[in-house]
């Protein structure tokens, strides 16, 4: 892996930056519109066509997710419970609860916090097939309250989902499941069929295909956002351990050749051996063409004069998942802006967040940590506002409220409040 | 304004609900991409082509605020400065905190809010031109701490923005004011040009080119919302005010033929006798051409047996305001699941809300209260994650992270964790 000096590539060109489903659009509409008109029996055709599975239902029985679960390991099931639980913790705190405040004459005001009712979740399939990506989607959505959890995730060739999936689904409380995915299980969501309803929103990761279905189908249902390749930056200081860097590097790399992992530290002694651990770990990697593709093509080494320059980077690029690897990092964290998730330490490998810490793994990618936020509680609810105002608080500003109206040239807007006085 | 029984037409007719962009998309696409190549040069061009205005600079100078601040009404002052502080004081109550919590073995996360770094408002011209909608998309901006907040908005023949709006802009704290607006604005804001700033994110309402324009530039910064028709629902029953109810609805009817204005009641009586206050106050309108329309064309009464039915139509059609006029509407209020901005009692005209309340008057429309939210702090902070672990917590769940990476098949997950105990 290459290493520079600060300055000496731009920034912009640090980590992989594109989303790119515009191959992939018109097949995307033709699918979206033959679910939208054929609803179960076009499902059907393309678990056939895709998935190569002949089904004979859409909805996975509650005894076919009872047997799943009780067929997986229960180690397995220890440590799915065990994330359950951390997750659940972490995004408790997140719940909202709204307010009310009082105005003049007995007046008040507030917001009040509503579930989102039916929310879709994602899955991906095959080699994407994560247990952890249903709980992070499906036990924000829980909290929030929302009525009904909808999953849709691909079938194998036998017909069946895997058993970790169908267990994680019911640890995590999904209601309803279904055995589609892809562009077909994001229109079934979005438009319903006879088996699958109609969400309000839908959420999750997948392939380009979801991807642009997302973006299709947004504007009818809410979505969470679109996902771009995963993305790392390690900021880290010369008391670091080169060989734990390495392994927090690859983690991100055996992802997908896309994925982006970069180092910034201000040693060069470090960014040097963490070079050499870079090829002597990648070698062990049964992913290791993945890997080290992904090294090859996006994998960078940055050496700055200082640790703060290397979170001003952090701050310009926004990255979707940041290391603060150094032993008092709270001062670094502090100047943080743009980040989605931040690990911080130097026992703190990404993979803990992946999984087990607590906090969401749904992260913004592609720079959108500059305005956007990991997925959490507030994704699955909404506010409604209200106000209440008494004939005797109503008459401190009606006059106000006819000012401005006629500043608009809105005279029915002035006469409305006005009419209650009898002053029109 | 037709009376019908409820069940007699279908709920989903009774709102219009399209937002209507494509014919715009191609000129859209042409003016987006002229900004990004030529900037300035280009907004210069198009205020010539479509404000007919020769302007000698694009920004608005402090000199030239002060003065149109100094020029507008007292009284108009005064009014804007009660309204801003009504805004600011409901959105104070929003800001949120973020938190920390502590895990095993030293262990803690948290989440920590930042403000948006630098946001666009995009605020109409001519007709449009709405001092209120300066406030309403600032302040919440303000509150959430954001650096910078440039607004665009169109310039008029003389090449000056009104007065009012310049005057409101100071009142909310904007920082930096444009002359340019339409699709135009959008994209200067979007991609930054030789005056303007590139921004995060871009609120505000306008055209259809502005709406579609935003669309287009999704993804590279964020937006708030693609705002449809505005609607209102007014559930009333018998004890109502018959000249009150039509005043309201006619308040919304007169900002667009394509607004919807709709009453649902129990009461035959209170239908038909809004039914005639309408025609009689109709008349008396400057706007009466454009709320006759809107109610010819998308205005109704629905009569139900009930008013609890009337709430179940309205959370079926999540209306963008919701006014529910009786004397005691706390009852109702519970039952409202899916809506915007909710008006209790009989003294709580919709305009009270669009100026003075203080809640927002930028709200989801086209059923969009199913699953957004009404503009608010939240649009103007994002959220980031962090964790913290000590070497004591990571070695309680190192195994249960091996487990899950190997189950996912990502080995160099697992061996992250593991590596820090010698393990691998």
């Amino acid at each position: 892996m290459k290493i520079y000096r600060y300055g000496e590539i731009p920034l912009s060109t640090l980590l992989i930056r594109t989303i790119e489903t515009s191959g992939v659009s018109d097949t995307v509409r033709e699918i979206i519109d033959d679910v939208a008109n054929r609803g179960d029996e076009a499902l059907l055709d393309y678990a056939r066509r895709f998935d190569g599975a002949a089904l004979e239902s859409l909805e996975v029985s509650q005894e076919e997710i009872d047997r799943a679960y009780e067929s997986t390991d229960p180690a397995f099931i220890k440590t799915l419970e065990t994330a359950a639980a951390n997750i659940r913790a972490f995004h408790e705190r997140q719940m909202e609860q709204g307010f009310r405040m009082a105005g003049p004459d007995g007046s008040f005001m507030g917001v009040k916090i509503t579930p989102i009712e039916k929310v879709g979740l994602c899955v991906p399939g095959r080699t994407a097939a994560y247990p952890s990506t249903v709980l992070m989607t499906a036990i924000p959505a829980k909290i929030a309250g929302c009525r009904e959890l909808v999953m849709v995730s691909p079938p194998g060739a036998d017909g069946r989902q895997p058993d970790a999936i169908l267990a994680a689904a019911k640890i995590a409380g999904v209601d309803r499941i279904f055995r589609t995915g892809g562009a077909q299980g994001v229109a079934a969501l979005a438009y319903g069929t006879q088996s699958v309803p109609k969400v309000d929103k839908l959420v999750g990761p997948g392939s380009a295909f979801v991807a642009e279905a997302k973006r299709q189908v947004f504007g009818l249902v809410d979505i969470d956002m679109i996902a771009g390749p995963s993305e790392i930056l390690v900021v880290a200081d010369e008391t670091c351990d080169p060989a734990y860097i390495a392994a927090d590097l690859l983690s991100q790399a055996e992802h997908d050749v896309l994925a982006s992992a970069v180092l910034i530290t201000d040693s060069m002694a470090l960014a040097e051996a963490v070079e050499k651990e870079l090829s002597r770990q990648l070698a062990l990697l049964p992913r290791k063409d993945i890997a080290g593709e992904s090294l090859d093509k996006n994998g960078k080494i940055i050496v700055t004069d200082d640790l703060p320059s290397a979170v001003e980077a952090a701050n310009a690029l926004a990255p979707e998942h940041l290391e603060l690897c150094m032993d008092d990092p709270l001062p670094y964290l502090a100047l943080v802006r743009n980040a989605g998730s931040v690990f911080l330490g130097k026992s703190c490998p990404e993979a803990l967040g992946d999984y087990l810490a607590g906090p969401n793994h749904t992260l913004p990618t592609c720079g959108a940590a500059r305005f956007s936020s990991p997925l959490g509680v507030a994704d699955f609810i909404k506010r409604t506002q209200y106000t209440y105002y008494t004939r005797e608080a109503l008459a401190r500003v009606k006059d106000d409220i006819a000012r401005f109206a006629r500043k608009e040239g809105l005279e029915a807007h002035a006469r409305s409040a006005l009419i209650r006085f009898e002053e029109v």
